[in-house]
């Protein structure tokens, strides 16, 4: 493969900073704005495609509809590709797009244009379009809402062990409380307390105080440690909510310190 | 139209006085309390009238107590149409009261009158009533209260970019998650899984962990992946709270720093 | 009424310390602790009196059980009325015994021994018994556990303001999103949805998270609008959640920095 | 008992330095991290037996795999037998290792050990083994981990006496509640209110805001309550949330200071 020329260096140029999400300072291009709505768009198409009291018979629209996100979205990976070399202007292009070809998120693009192609593929493979929507995270890569989801990450993450600790602790709890909802509701409702695993599901569903009303404790004595369970369940809410507040406490003050030198 | 010369110019200062917020320093002023105690009333009976086993063979009684309201707050409107001048004292009264009569807050008390005009109106006219309620915010405008009120909405505005991300991620989860049950479960529930659409309704009432029980997984992977989504759900309500803490923390405070200086 | 000689000074003395909460700088005294054991005992007795598994044929048993308690409690009575002039050596004891009697906290504890002259009355005036319970509030006056009172009321207190509005602002949601879901779902669903004052109960179960599942909509823009309520009904957990971290965080330094003074 | 010569001192202090959290510094040995993943296993192992769609037919597998991991934790606690003089050279042997086996981690030890000495037994006995994964806490005794979870039980631990309280409250929050919903609703649905006892499983599952279902009032008064109760429910919620994270902030904060030193 041998170096091309550059045939519209102008055009490139203006592409890269229209495309590139890190090419520009503030805010967000329009032309990557429309790209989030038509990523919305196809997710929203996708999602009403699977009732069939609105696809039946309205089949080959929504064939079309899928069609023209894919080509679009399939336009937007060949401009990527074209304009790679913007961005390693030393080196040849032909490694500036290898390299970006390769990059864990071009995959993740090319990933999410496959489903395109099975256009006609059942339910399972008409859900994958749906992580296209992942795709905005890396879209919306400036501006404020970008800083926002900066915050939000460094929060989560400086306090990841103590959020893991709070989940592993919450897994005891919820293993501990199913076996002895087990022990105690297993004879009375086989069905729905017979194991500890069909218990786990009444675990879960108290712990995290959804509580469809699928299975609840009937004896006494049950309820006694269902109620118990469930005051624990406050603090399984109240413990990585606290830590959270912490930890954006924190990363609000750091921030304000930066900016203020 | 002519500059009219102002008749009861000591009345017309006291009523400023008494109906404007903004035109005292402390505490809420004896009449807009009594305004406000009637657009509670005037709430209630709406509410009450709608209750067949109430209402029906009282028609006429709620009709009157309805014209009472409404004739109330139209006076009320023309009050403060007419003390308008009080605000402005340096524009001619007609210029006065044609800026306050085409200002928002204006304009919403007089859609707010409207309801009263419709009063044999049937129940989607009637529901209009109740956005009166929103007019207790503005008249409440001084004291205690309304200093809280501007805190909490500070505090909210100055993180609405970390709530709307967090908003924005649960969003991306309740797609995600939907679709997922919606392929596990779909086949064996039609009815509530079969279509992405009708998931979803799953994954609010799941995510938002209010669980009614009239949609919940049945088969072992669907409870998984329930269970799965039921625990990033506690996340999705810590987050936001963790969020606002730090934010009403930091609001607080900037306030009592801007006191004590 | 002439001022008796103090029989038995040492006595009173010392029943005055066991007995006054506010005589002693530290702990709980054996027989205040003694007290509010007898409280919950006699709570828990009145709790199971209620179910009639058990107390059917043992109904002379509860009443020997409610007339011990009784007779305790009025026995602490006259034991405070005694020992009021210790509180006040300055004026003459009856003077002082007057004042303790007419003492919000004392007319309580009056009131909290009526139940037992109504011994065999019917459930409503059994439940009185249980307000007992405030009284150990304030028996437990001294000691870690009542700084930490005091700690949770002032965060409560100091930020009452903001509470309120948002308990405001959650009211006016909570009457606007029933008026819509009555608009949506009465026609459908008229035994629960059929007017206000019953949306309204779904309005409460929802925005609170609890989901009984007794009330929930049925057609598809009845679940849309409640799945928008939903969303908001986190909002409205998270914003006085965030308020009472903000304001203990507060409480908690300002208590450090009064310490370190 | 006399004293021994150590047989194989290399091995003994190589032993030591892999199965003693508190001689490294740094990380969790591959020896204690293998122990943890036993420990796992054979949680999940018991959890499946429960089930008898699964064990029905393979109960020898389970309990061979159960006395596998039985030899294994027996093994270990050798193990620590042995290695115990290490941890204080200046005792004889014998003496150290009675001081280990008399503490109560290893106490805990020997009884996590007990259930496979039933491994025919019925379900009750299963179940213990369960509470093996409380071992899993003290192994993983070193890194950012363990540090997490000190964290978590400091923040806990300082503000052990407002949450007492907040608890204290929300149990007489949830009795008087209980009872006036026995009152109101009593008599309607003798079932599920017909005494105190069977409406405090009402009352806990909506003061949790958990809401299976099963019980829920039906008149309008006992709505009322419930409403009034479960916007109480949401202030149980909040508190201990609001207490955790001004103890995390706090507890952080600390950290960072001594670290800072």
């Amino acid at each position: 493969m041998r170096v091309v020329p550059r045939p519209f260096p102008q055009l490139r140029r203006s592409l890269h900073e229209a495309l590139d999400p890190s090419a520009r300072t503030t805010g967000l291009s329009a032309l990557n704005l429309a790209l989030c709505l038509a990523i919305l768009g196809s997710v929203a198409a996708t999602i009403v495609e699977t009732d069939p009291t609105i696809s039946n018979g309205r089949e080959s629209l929504f064939r079309a509809i899928e069609l023209g996100f894919g080509s679009l979205f399939a336009l937007e990976y060949l401009g990527r590709l074209w304009i790679a070399p913007e961005r390693e202007p030393n080196r040849p292009p032909w490694a500036a797009r290898l390299r970006w070809a390769t990059s864990p998120s071009a995959l993740i693009d090319l990933i999410a244009l496959a489903p395109v192609l099975l256009v006609t593929a059942g339910a399972p493979l008409l859900v994958l379009r749906l992580f296209r929507l992942l795709r905005i995270l890396r879209l919306a890569h400036m501006g404020p809402m970008s800083r926002a989801l900066d915050l939000v990450a460094q929060a989560l993450s400086a306090r990841r062990y103590e959020l893991t600790v709070t989940l592993a602790l919450g897994g005891m709890l919820l293993v501990l409380a199913s076996a002895l909802l087990y022990l105690v509701e297993g004879a009375v409702q086989p069905e729905t307390f017979g194991s500890i695993p069909r218990a786990l599901w009444w675990g879960v569903v108290t712990l995290t105080t959804i509580g469809y009303g699928d299975v609840y404790p009937v004896t006494p004595l049950g309820k006694a440690l269902a109620g118990l369970t469930a005051v624990f369940g406050i603090g399984l809410i109240a413990a990585p909510t606290g830590i959270l507040a912490a930890s954006f406490s924190e990363a609000l003050r750091a921030r304000d310190d930066s900016e203020a030198r």
